[in-house]
This record gives structure tokens, C-alpha cells and sequence, in this order.
């Protein structure tokens, strides 16, 4: 099992994409780019007879990001928080949660999690909100919260000359290869 | 000029919708659903020779919102954060800056705005982020932020039996109807 | 069993207090005001051979808190955050953890708390850091964190003109009072 | 000018130090332990006629901060905030802006300030008051909020071990080398 990387951007190689592609070059990985599909936003069908929900890409893209046992949420911080696509892809799980929240869950529990914000706005300080959603937001499913980078760019590319950002990636980089050095030794 | 209210909720009726509606009763204000309208992901044409914006309900919504001084966000917390539906609008809000920022600014400066979020998962405290993440918003447009209520609730009208959020919509009623008396007075 | 109110500002009858009195009055309450101690910053034993910890008021100061099964802390917002006198008074709480932990957390477990803090800088937002530091306190001990109050005042009394923070007072003891009947009528 | 490292552990040596060491290693720096100084926490004088501040070491610390235009706090995460000692040197703040507004907030304008937090309980998530408390201090002062470093570490000695923190340390050094550089150049 891999890294499924989420993609909240509706730019196509953009900052957060960039600085996500760094991070999980030469690692098994499953990249979803949410602008790519069609997700509606959630129906609150808590407290009415269930109806049905949207027959959207919704499913594909979860079950995809379930397979893996690693989460990267990749996003441009866009007004403090995480963009509209992450969000709404993020209030789906409302969904699943009804339909099985169990087995949903389970699935959850045990991931592990880091959250890429890349913002320029003072990132380091105002994507705070943003870290802190995704706190509460593992804290409910059990997955890990390993950690987040909140990188400073706007124009594509500029990411690539936020040096604490790039070292934040190889850091975990180095974490996750001696990580597969174990699994290896002891196969 | 009165009061936009932008529910965010898919819900008709929810719980954030209601108490929005208790809060602004008998003031003069513009019901916004956003759910009744098509509004897109925010597309990013920040660093692009500038192509057409999604022709769909956006600037309808976004000129509704302007035209009035008060704002009151209804939504529910979901997953921590505003509704994807009320993020998704205010990405939009980047379009309006690319199109016209000084404009689009002096609208939103010197409008007060209120937030209310309604989530069933302690949101007294995990409501946090939600509140911060406005308070960056409004810091950023030059919009007063004059206050928030966090309730409880989940199955719809839970929220009317949510003391704290029924006397905070109180206070907030008490204070537009001094307002509202001090106006009269003068003219 | 009642309630421990422990104030943090060196002034007496300086805003906190007032609120904090409004709160309680009428309540069994043990009333104690940190200035009226000698307690000393934490000494750090944890990775070193006991030593005597300071012999001042702070074993005198923790009893009473401990002994009832209410805490409100009232502080001024002194530069963001909790008073220097509330905060070297939590910190000695690591002093009781290294004595006797379990028994330490034993008596905080259950018991219940609110947070007041009074600034005079936009403090239902500046405030914020506050209450989470309080949040994440309280996780560690496992006292319910049922609400807090930012107020805001400058000058001595001006608390008494904050009809919200008069309004939550109002809301906490409606609810203390309906709590107490229900003893009342068990018994 | 060089850098005021303010130390806010009772602890000699322990991790925060440690890492503050490391990160000032070489650089002109004045390292200054809050627990060597007598510092009483503060009167509020704000609304009573000018009594005595209190005659310890307030002063002395307080000249030594501004007198250097880099800040850097070095402060155990106790109880999820600053250390007491930390913050009742910060409370006394209060005493130099009645005693010379101005001329206070002129000096720590224009300074740039690091925080290092150092904690064993998820720092990187519940260190999180701690920065935006400083946040705030430091909007109010006008001082550059460089960066923060939240590292974890129980026993002292530990954070060497932190290969964040210590990436993140050295992050900082080549900036500040970079800036000295260019500094010797343009003489």
C-alpha cells in the first residue's frame, strides 16, 4: 500500500501540486486531482428518509483514497482555509459515514496523514486554521496526524524557492524511505 | 440597506438556517440560499492571460451580497470548517479580486458581518478554526467581524433549544433594534 | 461540594473578579485570589533526583481548588493568554503530577470548568488562544470544559456594561440553578 | 546588534536551552535566564494613581531585550503555553508601556522574533496557543514574526534527537549567515 495524494487545486500544476509531486517522488502513490472529477456537494440526508445521493465521481475517488494507507492533502490555503474542492470532496465523507460509518471508519483509523497548505499570506501564521480543521477533522476518523507544511508562493514555481518548505518535504522523505528500508529487512 | 444572509447549508431549514431566520426577523434582509444557485469552484487565473470565469450564478449571488452592509454567514460546521457549498462561494470571491480588487474591497470594507456555525461536535471548541478562518477573511476584506455564536444542534430544530445560541441571537437583535431606533431618531 | 474560583489578576475587584462574582454569587464558592499567595514558578525535577519543592502556599492553594467540584478561572487576557499569575499557578500543577498523579488526576477527572477572561483588545477573538490553551488542559486532565467568557473591559467596572459577557453569566447560573433543584428535589 | 535569546525553563541546560544554543551558536547573542532574575509579576497600575512598580530585576532584563534587535524565546511548553516565568516577564511589558508607550513599542518595532516551544505532548498540534499567542503579541508591538519552532523532547537531551527541530535550526542559521554576508559586503 501506498500514498493516495489529494489534490485540491483546480490549477494544474500549481504550487501544492509541485511541492506534493517533490514530496512523494519514487514512492508508490495514487494521485488524485479532485478538479479532475466531478464531486457535488454533500446532501444533509441525516434526518430524512435516505435518498439517494449524487451518482458522481464521489466513490471512485474515495475508495481510491481509502486504498492507501497514507494521506497526502495537498491544497492552495485559498481565504485560510483549505480550497472548495478539498472542502467538498472533505463533506462527502458524510456520506460514506452514512452508509457505513463502521467500515468507513475503520478504513480511516490507522492512516496516517500529512497536510500540505501553500498560501501567501503569511502562511506560517494564517493557514493555523487550516492545520487545525484537518486536527479535529483526524482526531473524529483515528488517522494519525503525522503533519503539515505550510509553504509561502504564489506565482507556479514559487514553491520550489520556499527552502523551509523543501526541507519540511525532505524530512519526511527521509522518515518514509527508512521506513521502507525496514519493511524490506525484515521481509 | 439591510442584511444578507447566506446560508450555506443543502439543507432547506436546517439548523443554521433557522436560527439565522430567528436572528433576522423583522429586519430588512436578502435571503441567500446558496444552494439554489450553480456556483463553480473557484478557477485559478491568477497567473494565466485572464480566460472566461464560469458563467454561472456567481456575480448574481456576489452582487446581492455587496448590496447590502450587514452579513450574517449561516452555516453548518461540517468537518470543522464552513460547508463546502459557503467555501466554494467565497473562492469565488478571488475571481471578484482579479476582476476588479479595488472595488470589490471598498464594498466589503466597513460592512459588519456575523457568523453563525451550528455543528453537533462540541462546537463551543471545535468550532475554532471556523471562527479564525472568518476572522482572517474579514481582516483581509476590511470587514468589522463583530461576532459569531457557535451552537449545538443536529437533528433539525435541535437549535431552538440551544439557550446559549438563542441569547446570543437575542443580544445581537438588541443591538440592531438600538441601532435601527438611533437612525430613526436622526432623521 | 461547590465552586472553586481562582483569580489571576493582582488587582482586587479589577474586572475578572467582578464577573466572576456576579457568576457565583449565591453558589457555595470558595473564593481564592491568587495574589494573596506566595507561589513560585515550577521547579523542573522531572529528570532529576526529588528535590524539596518550594515550601510556599501552592500545596494550601491546590487543596481548596481540588476540593470542590466547580473551577472558574477568572483571569485578565494580560498580552493574549492567561495571567502570569494563572499561568505559574497551572504550572505547579506538574509539581502534583510528579507526587501523585494518579491520585492528582483522579480529583480533576469529572470535575467541571469555565473560563473567564477579560481584555480589552477584540477579546472574543484575541481571547481565542486562551480558551484553547484552557482546551487542551483540560483534555490532559480530564475536566469537562463546559464554557467560557471573553469579556470585554478596561477599566474597573467597565465589565458591567458588556451586556454578552452579562448575558453568558446569566446563561451558566440559569443552568447552575436548575441543577441545584434537581439535587434539591433527589434528595 | 545581535540577538536577546530569552530562556524561560527553570531548568538549566534543558531543551529549549539546548536548542536555542544551537541555533545562536556563533552568532552575537545575549542569552538571558529569566530563572536567574527576580521578576515579580505585574501590578496593575493602569487605573489607580502611579504606585512603585516593584524593584527587582524587570528593568535590567528588559534593557537587555531591547537592546538587541533579533528576539529569540526559548520557552518549555508548559500546560500548552509559555512557561510562567516566560510569561510573567511578558505581563511586565504592561509596566514599560505606562511607563513610556512610545518610546517601548518604538524599540520593539522593527525587531524580527523567533518562538521556540519545546513539549512532549504533540507539540506540532498543541503548541499551537503558544504561536498564536505570540501572534498576537507581536501584532501589537510591531515586531516581525519570523518563525516558530515547536519541537518535541521529554528528557533533557532529548530534542537533539528531533530532526525537524534540528532542520529547522539550521533553516534559520543560513538565513541569518546569508544576512550577515550581505551585510559585511555592504561595509
Amino acid at each position: 500500500m501506498g500514498i493516495a495524494v489529494i489534490y485540491g487545486s483546480s490549477r494544474r500544476n500549481g504550487n501544492s501540486e509541485q511541492l506534493a509531486k517533490r514530496l512523494t517522488e519514487g514512492f508508490e502513490a495514487d494521485h488524485i486531482r479532485l478538479a479532475d472529477y466531478k464531486i457535488e456537494p454533500i446532501q444533509d440526508y441525516r434526518h430524512t428518509d435516505k435518498e439517494p445521493y449524487p451518482e458522481d465521481d464521489y466513490r471512485t475517488v474515495i475508495d481510491r483514497v481509502l486504498a492507501q494507507d497514507k494521506l497526502v492533502f495537498a491544497t492552495p490555503i485559498y481565504w485560510y482555509g483549505p480550497s472548495g474542492l478539498t472542502k467538498t470532496f472533505i463533506d462527502r465523507w458524510s456520506q460514506s459515514l452514512r452508509e457505513d460509518k463502521d467500515g468507513f471508519l475503520a478504513k480511516l483509523r490507522g492512516k496516517s496523514a500529512w497536510v500540505i497548505g501553500i498560501g501567501d499570506d503569511v502562511p506560517h501564521l494564517k493557514g493555523i486554521p487550516l492545520v487545525q480543521q484537518f486536527q479535529y477533522i483526524f482526531d473524529y476518523t483515528g488517522t494519525r496526524y503525522e503533519g503539515y507544511i505550510l509553504g509561502k508562493a504564489n506565482r507556479p514555481g514559487d514553491i520550489l524557492e520556499d527552502e523551509d518548505a523543501l526541507t519540511a518535504v525532505e524530512q519526511i522523505r527521509k522518515r518514509w524511505l527508512a521506513e521502507q528500508r525496514l519493511i524490506a529487512e525484515n521481509q
